[in-house]
């Protein structure tokens, strides 16, 4: 399997280091359901204010499902469906607006899903697998062609499979698989005791 | 160390399984530099739309900085003080409302913020922390005290540190702590091809 771990001042968890996005999916190698089921479990377990767990997820399989499947990919913008065509499986993270237990606003909603897609991914590295979250998609056709309630925000669709074996990475796929991965300095983002002030390097 | 393993059906991540957000934080005992840095690299290297790294973390260390720690610790609510006052980190995560790259509408702020946040939870489980995100806290003080940008909304304080050692935890505390975790069904939150339709079990 290709890979490309985070470049890292302190050596970090090997399954954070080496998870990442890439493209290149097999469409001949389909996801057996109890990996799909760790990858849920995983999603499951994640914390969330008051633990309401406001995510839904939908699992789309071509293989068992391909009318299904066809409609969620028919809602991702031309650029995703360009190579998102190739995994087995869509997933869709849905965010409630309100909390389950007494209907009020539930302003922890995207960033709870956020975490539980999160776990999903790390537990997508464990399993030999790549997932690829897209926000490129029609959240409202989307929630029109599957009748999602008002009440949950579509935030992001996951393309998921095993990795195409390198050889058969076509020519036009293989530089922007093959990128060095980037992120800002750790300064910009991470602050000590003050808004602003880089920390902690 | 004392665990309480997620019950799944089928096998995930140990990291992920072990990840539990414990109050009963050992007072005594700092994170090294070191250990903390490993926690930001962890969610330095989370996916983001657009890579946009929407999120930005303020840490705070009791021992380094007690006047700063003391300014965000008052921002929390009383339920939460009564157990964080023993944790010697508290970071805050905070989620751009806006995209850096051009200043639109980023409705994925808390979503990636989110996975961040999750990301650093896996690596402190790695390193052997344990990290408890609160909700319960006054976002507008905390923006006043630090001058947070109103592009920017406060989600979570997190408190973090080593786990009291089980002899010392105190007796008004141990119900709670030893209590054990549970979630919804898998079929309430997971749905395969449809929204609503129970999956994948």
């Amino acid at each position: 399997m290709f890979e490309k771990p985070a470049s890292t001042e302190v050596p970090i968890a090997a399954l954070l280091a080496r998870r990442w996005s890439g493209r290149a999916f097999d469409p001949d190698r389909p996801v057996p359901r109890e990996v799909l089921l760790a990858l849920c479990e995983a999603a499951r377990w994640a914390p969330s204010c008051y633990g309401d767990e406001p995510w839904r997820f939908v699992i789309w399989d071509r293989c068992a499902d391909p009318d299904h499947w066809a409609h969620a990919f028919a809602t991702l913008a031309e650029g995703n469906r360009a190579w998102a065509r190739d995994a087995p499986l869509l997933m869709l993270a849905a965010a409630a607006t309100v909390f389950a237990r007494d209907g009020r606003a539930n302003r922890w909603g995207a960033y709870d899903t956020g975490a539980a897609s999160m776990s999903l991914c790390v537990q997508a590295t464990e399993s030999g697998l790549m997932v690829h979250q897209m926000g490129g998609f029609d959240p409202e056709r989307l929630r029109l062609a599957f009748a999602i309630p008002e009440t949950f925000h579509p935030m992001a669709m996951m393309a998921i499979g095993y990795q195409l074996p390198e050889s058969r990475i076509p020519e036009g796929v293989r530089e922007r698989e093959y990128a060095p991965r980037s992120r800002r300095r750790l300064g910009e983002s991470f602050f000590l005791g003050e808004w602003g002030r880089p920390g902690p390097l």
